[in-house]
This record gives C-alpha cells, structure tokens and sequence, in this order.
C-alpha cells in the first residue's frame, strides 16, 4: 500500500503555503512541569479557523482538477470549517453536510464562510454518507476528514514546521481520532523521533486498532467527541500509524478538563477539549518523560466554548 | 539625566532569563488586513502571570540587595500579580496593596501567589501612598510599576526578544500606560525602528505630556483603565519617550473591543483590553502603515474577563 513519505510533505507544504500560518512554539520553563525534560508546544490552535484541518484541506483541493461543482465535505467541526475556508480562500464553491446534533454555532461559521449548508443525518457517519450520494450525482470534489492521502501529507506540514522550530525532539505527543493527523505528523518524524499517540478513554480508535492488530469499530463518548470520536481509524492513516507511531496512552476526560484549565491558567491559552488532550497526557502522568527528554506536544485545536468551567477564573 | 540603554537591556536579560518565558511571535498572513503591509504579533500575554511585568519584577528584584523585610508593591492588577510572583520565586515575602476597588478574584490569585495583601485606599494612587509608608517602615525592597530604572531596563528586554525574533522592523507599536513598558521597547529600538505609542483615549497621559511638552497629570477611565489608566507618565519614562517615541496615537474603547474581538475570531487569543490596545491602532485605522513596511505589535496582557461580550461567539 502506498504511503506518505517526509517528500510528499514538503510538496504539500509548497502548495498550501500561501493559505495557511505558520503557528508559534513556546518552550515551558523548565521545571514548571518536570525537573528535567524540556517542553515545546506547538500552538497550532491558532492556525486559520482555529484547528490543524486547513493544512490537509488546502492540499487536498490544491492536488486536484476541481469541478465545476465544486468541494463537498462532511462534519460539523473542525473539518467542515477548514473545508469551507478553504474552498472560499481559493474560489470554488462548497457544500458541507453537518449532522442534525451540530452546533447551531458553527452552522452559522460555516454559512459565514460562504459555504452552502446540508444539516442532515443523526450523526457524522449520515452525514457523511449523504455527502458521498450528493457527491456521486454532482461530481463535485470529496474532502474527506481524514481518509486520504492529500490530507495526511498536508496535515504533516505541521510536524515539518514543529521539527524546524524546535530541531531534535525525543518525543511528540499527537491527539489522535480518525488518524489523519498523528499519521501525517508520524510520516514527516518516522526514524527521527518516538510519535505517541494520545487519545481520550471514550474515543480511542487508535489504541483499540493496535490491541486488535486491526482497525474495528468503535464507540465514541466524552467531553472530547465533537473532535476525536472518530468510530473507525482510516485504513490509510492505520497503515502509517501501525509502523512509525511508537506508543499509544488513554487520558480520562478529568485529564483533558484540567488540562485545558492548566494552559488557560499558566498560558493564557484557550484549547478545544480534543485540543488539550495531547497535553493531558503529560500532565496527568498518563506520559511519563525520562529524565532530559525534549518533547514536542501538539495544542491542536482552540475552538473551545468559553463558557465551559474549564475557563473559570 | 541617566538613561536605559541597549546594553542595561541586555544585561537584564542575563539576569532575567531563567525566569521568564520568551514569548512566541506570529506573522499574520499577508493581505489579512492590509494589501502590503508585513504584521508581526508577539504574544507577551503568554508570559508568565498573563502580561510583561514580570520582566520589570524580576530585574528590580534581582539587581538590590532584600532586605529581611522583603519586597513591597502596590497594585491590584498585572503589576501586583507579576511582583507576587517574582517574590515567591526567588524566595521573598512579598507584601502587596491593593486598593479597595480591585477585583476578588486578582486578590485571591495574588494570595494563592503566597503574598500578604493590604486592601486599603480608593484608588491605586492611596494605595500606593499606603505601601509606601509602611516600606518607610520596614525597609522592604519597593518595586514600583513604571518609575525604576531597573524596571524599565527589565520591560525593554520584550524589545529585544522581539527584535530577535523579527528582524528589522519598521515600527513597533506599544500600549502606554505609565510609560515602564514602551520606555523599555523604546530604548531598545532607538535608532533601529520607529516606535508609535497607542493609548485610549480615556487614559492618555503620555499622550498628554507630548501636547504639553511635559507630564501633566489627566484623570483616566474607559474600558483599558485597569492596565493602562495612570494619571501620570513617570518622569523616567517620560525622559526616554521624548527622545525615542515617534509618534503618540489615541484609540476609541469600541476599536479595543473590535480589537478583543478580533484577536480572539482569526488567532484564538485571548487579549486584555489593555493588551488589544496596541493592535486596535492598526486595525482601526488610527495607524496607517505604509505599502511593504513591516509592522511589530506588541499584544501584552492576557488577563482578560472570559464572560466579557468580546468574546462571545
């Protein structure tokens, strides 16, 4: 089976260059966390639309011919806003399936961007599955979330960008849901640094796959579903992930709650419960470092409610 | 009079460095705001306590011998909160003023920072007559939230990470409030970059002493009052600005909160009205930059109120 090599992700980054930011490290005093290790994170919240998702949905609409019907995309959060900007970003007309359970928040975000709305389905899987019959009736351009090779590569410059920022990590810890993202990061560190994959005790369908030797189905819950509850890791990014992603390590919704207060409180910054679910790890001890081990952390995703108790005081 | 220069700046930072973060910087995409010009954000709220004034702290603090007594301050903001902390991290009672207008929530954190608080006097300017009596007393070590050589030399080690970080800057827009912070920015830029002060124009007092050719004292209000209402600029300040200051610019509350607003929608940052102040000039239009200069602007509190309107949706 194809792969995605450190190659393809620099010709993504080409491409998707002009659209997309390049997002600031911060390294944390040492000891604030470990007497020892030293920790970047990468703020990658403040990527356009507030998440990583742009990087693989520009590369994914700038790799091909698209028609004249356009982009079609499913999801009602990260996704289908990193789809909706950019298809406006680069003139194409877009149509995104969000499911009846979306946020009537980010149905508004999606109409702001321009895109035409599909609110349908009791849940992704629907949506994403009226989206794949619209998309065969009107030949427009599917962007998947996760499940192609477009997408891991460009979600990969992420990992390039965090390499020439914060050169000669031991470790990089990546959220992970459907797997695009850990296997985009994954293919750019494969051989140069240990990638662990963190995921929520209610939405693990990476850790399930490497118990089962096999991606199978999941259920998802928890206070990190709108993000990570992916059902079923996509067969390309398990491909990657089962060969270059090191360790895989559950955090409990309390981590991800008291992780989100913890950079709010100490950073100043605001991150999605999927967002702070990589740092969880860390904090919670759920990750342990060795003594002087350099560890990158991916803060994904800030498009969090700030009404949530996380945030107070 | 003696002045702060380069190398006072540079030897703060030596004796800073192992206590405070260097704070990210991101660059704006091009065309975001204006066709031409090159924008670069440094997000000081990130420093430790939520805004610069630890660098101003530390470098007091580290260049005089504490007494038993300790170290005094008055303030129920950012700088009562970066001197608390500065205190417990080198291993001195801190004792803190406040006046009895300040927010709960900031006495409680400067407690949980390990200080004793005196809530006492209306306002700052009692509570700073208050804990400059009782130093009198004790021969605690005074830190004063603009009016120091050292704190100013501390403040300007902001510049030079900046400048470190982007080089060759054009203009470097600052908020002022009592002046500590953009004589700081301003000693290090001197010759190198023009340096545009912003303020309210509810809190103007350097603003002021440009029209009048000297420090008057102007009564302040509006929504940056917490952070950046002096009624005076300090006559250390005050000595560097005349020189090194290009140009004073004056800002409308609505473009601070059109500034929050946006700060918070395109890069998931959660600025202070104090700490937009500087960007709500260029947003706003009250700093016009030239086609291709490229402009740095200095985003340096964080210590916002989540439930403001600011930052709903």
């Amino acid at each position: 089976m194809s792969t995605t090599t450190p190659s393809d992700i620099e010709a993504a980054w080409k491409r998707i260059e002009p659209y997309v930011r390049t997002t600031p490290v911060i390294r944390l005093n040492r000891g604030l966390l470990h007497p020892d290790a030293e920790v970047f994170l990468k703020l990658e919240l403040m990527q356009v639309t507030g998440s990583f998702k742009p990087r693989g949905a520009f590369n994914r609409i700038l790799s091909n011919n698209v028609p004249a019907a356009g982009i079609i995309a499913a999801s009602g959060g990260n996704h289908g806003l990193a789809t909706a900007y950019a298809a406006r970003a680069l003139g194409y007309h877009a149509e995104i399936f969000v499911p009846t359970i979306s946020s009537l928040v980010k149905q508004q975000r999606l109409r702001d961007y321009g895109a035409t709305l599909h609110v349908t389905g009791a849940n992704y899987k629907e949506a994403l599955q009226a989206s794949t019959a619209r998309a065969r009736e009107t030949g427009a351009l599917v962007v998947h979330a996760y499940n192609q090779m477009e997408t891991i590569a460009g979600q990969g410059t992420c990992g390039r960008e965090f390499d020439l920022q914060a050169p000669d990590l031991d470790t990089v810890l990546v959220a992970a849901g459907g797997g695009g993202f850990i296997a985009g990061i994954a293919a750019w560190f494969s051989g140069k640094a240990k990638v662990v994959s963190v995921e929520p005790e209610g939405c693990c369908c990476l850790w399930t796959a490497f118990q089962n030797g096999e991606p199978v189905p999941v259920s998802v819950s928890g206070v990190a579903a709108d993000s990570l509850g992916s059902t079923e890791v996509g067969e390309l990014a398990w491909e990657i992930c089962r060969h270059s992603v090191a360790r895989s390590v559950l955090v409990k919704d309390e981590s991800i709650r008291e992780a989100q207060r913890w950079l709010w409180r100490e950073l100043r910054v605001i991150a999605e419960p999927g967002g702070a679910a990589a740092f969880a790890a860390l904090l919670s001890g759920a990750y342990s470092p060795a003594p002087s081990e350099r560890i990158g952390i991916l803060v994904c995703g800030g498009n969090a409610d700030l009404q949530s108790e996380a945030f107070k005081a």
